[in-house]
């Protein structure tokens, strides 16, 4: 049996699937498992719809699983677009459309690996799949829904690859073992309003915003560990909205997001900028409120059976050896990596959340051959 | 003759004369000089309407110059006032109403100082009232204009008392002989757009605008000289609208207000900024636009006979020396400095701009009786 990964990538990408609408990417896909001999269930929760497909044993001490999303960013606006977003065109060996490699070509590849391998040669274990309608947004009812039922319902998987794009360039290059954390700190500094002529009469909280900002952003945080760069701190916004030069406003509000390493854990820095802001208070008269939120701690699945077996499967396809990273930005293996080892290996990222999103045609290929290759070493 | 400067002040209250609005008071103030002998001319430009008002020769030796204003701020919510804002009701020895102190009630007393004064006791000299109806607003139409037009015209202040509430808290406590100069500087600090995730992809210009601003705000401009208060420096906003953590902004947008005394001028201050700001790009690769605006240069007139009469009147109604300050905010004195030797005494200030905004009776009367002793004075 061949299914198509091309053909099937197209078939997703024409279900206007952006979050968080279904958009009947999973139902394709359902149909499609089931009739591989998948046992399919539909892990819906809050507006998000998810799927859970396994096929082989419950428990099975070799459960190999795959993790990835069908829903899609907004395509923007369509004018700006060469190709109908949805239309899954193909021209000069690209596949154009939104999701075509961010990432329904990721789940089609490895949907049709997982098919073909055991139809071809059922392994002595079980294949999970867990694909989420929900990566791109909140990512509250997504993988973390489908983890959830999986824990109530006994069901685990003992290694997992997420299909997401990981190649910066070409295809091969790299893998992610492992994913800096992130945070997000929300200040509001509140002093004392008065006339721009008397500043002495007020309490700027201007002033103790930009010393915050430049003591914060001014800070290094680590040189980095062996696995990862060095952790990194944006201010991203600070906004007053002051439209009067001869008024000291009495508040304003500054953003920075924090992309740590394993040095670091969200609380041991939520404590540091918590005693930056109270330094700069005592030191202006201000009251800064700190709220912070932590979407993820930084994790790593240390090289090891799992990276090795992706690194192999990569070199035989590739004839290039994956460089293992653990840059960029945050994607579900944050979740994974608390249910099992967890790595990640996909298709070049490079037009991900653009317009005109293309893949390479042969890419997806490739990319099937790989995950087909892991199967076939690890049930080996 | 004796011309009621409260009943007077009450007439002008009631004309809704919100900058740029006329709203009848020159027009009543016109007439009323005239019938004493004043030679008018309205100094309309623009939207906006002056009154100069002359009695006596023109170009003599010995001119004494009134300055202020009739146009009002707005009113704001006119549920909060207790008394209707263009009502002028009495109530407890108070008159009530939007320009009760700033500065109607300036204006109706050196009106009736100089009515009375000329048809009293005609001196060998002459009277120059220089009333403008955009004080409040941007100042550009209004004393701006009637020192043009005199200019123009010969017309000449050989000295000249701006009636505006100088004194914080008691009648008779200060009086203004110079005001320190103001400027805004814009800064609009443009970096590169990036990931949060990839910040060495990105040029950041929050961290750019954090530092220059910390910059700024620390510097110590001087320590204060001899008339004036040390310069002050605030940054007063600071303002990007990016909504989305995950993304350093391209730009970001900051202002300060600088108030600065005799120590500095504003082509200065202008370049030090630029300095300041040529660093930080420098240091941070960013590229800084900056925008001045220099409202008023510092002044002073030193202390002298002007300041001498002004302190003598004072003294003599009050039993009150009237402190040399040149603190406060801006004032059309930083126009008439450049005419001739100028110093600002009037009323208490304290309900100006604010909400039942009113005038103690009594103050008024003062006032019109500390301007007499002015013009006895200096005709003596």
């Amino acid at each position: 049996m061949t299914t198509d990964p091309v053909d099937l990538t197209a078939r997703l990408v024409q279900c206007p699937s952006v979050t968080p609408e279904e958009g009947g990417a999973l139902v394709l896909l359902q149909d499609l498992l089931e009739g591989a001999g998948f046992a399919c269930t539909r892990v819906d929760r809050g507006e998000v719809c998810n799927l859970f497909a396994r096929w082989g044993d419950k428990g099975h001490a070799r459960s190999f699983g795959f993790n990835g999303h069908t829903d899609v960013v907004p395509i923007g606006n369509p004018d700006d677009w060469t190709h109908a977003p949805f239309g899954a065109e193909i021209e000069d060996g690209f596949l154009y459309g939104r999701g075509a490699t961010d990432m329904k070509s990721g789940v089609a590849a490895f949907a049709a690996a997982a098919i073909d391998y055991v139809t071809d040669t059922p392994p002595d274990g079980a294949l999970i799949l867990a694909i989420t309608g929900d990566e791109e947004g909140d990512a509250v009812d997504g993988t973390t829904a489908l983890l959830d039922w999986m824990s109530e319902n006994d069901e685990q998987m003992s290694v997992c690859i997420v299909g997401e794009p990981t190649c910066p360039d070409h295809m091969g290059q790299m893998m992610k073992i492992g994913r800096r954390g992130s945070m997000n700190a929300h200040f509001t500094v509140t002093g004392k309003q008065g006339h721009s002529a008397y500043p002495h009469r007020a309490v700027n909280p201007m002033h103790a915003m930009a010393r915050l900002m430049d003591r914060l952003a001014s800070h290094e945080l680590d040189q980095g560990t062996d696995h990862f760069d060095p952790s990194t701190l944006a201010v991203v916004t600070i906004d007053t909205g002051n439209p009067a030069t001869n008024v000291i406003p009495a508040q304003t509000r500054g953003t920075v997001n924090i992309r740590f390493n394993d040095t670091h854990t969200g609380d041991a820095l939520s404590d540091w900028l918590r005693e930056e802001a109270e330094k700069v208070d005592a030191a202006f008269g201000t009251s800064t409120e700190v709220r912070i939120k932590i979407s993820g701690e930084s994790f790593l699945t240390p090289p090891g059976p799992l990276s090795d077996l992706v690194a192999r499967a990569v070199a035989v396809e590739t004839n290039i050896t994956p460089e293992m990273s653990t840059t960029g930005g945050t994607s579900d293996a944050r979740f994974v990596k608390d249910h099992c080892p967890v790595v990640e290996f996909g298709l070049v990222g490079k037009t991900m959340h653009a317009v005109d999103e293309r893949v390479e045609i042969a890419h997806v290929h490739q990319l099937k051959a790989i995950y087909t290759r892991m199967l076939r070493d690890y049930f080996a």
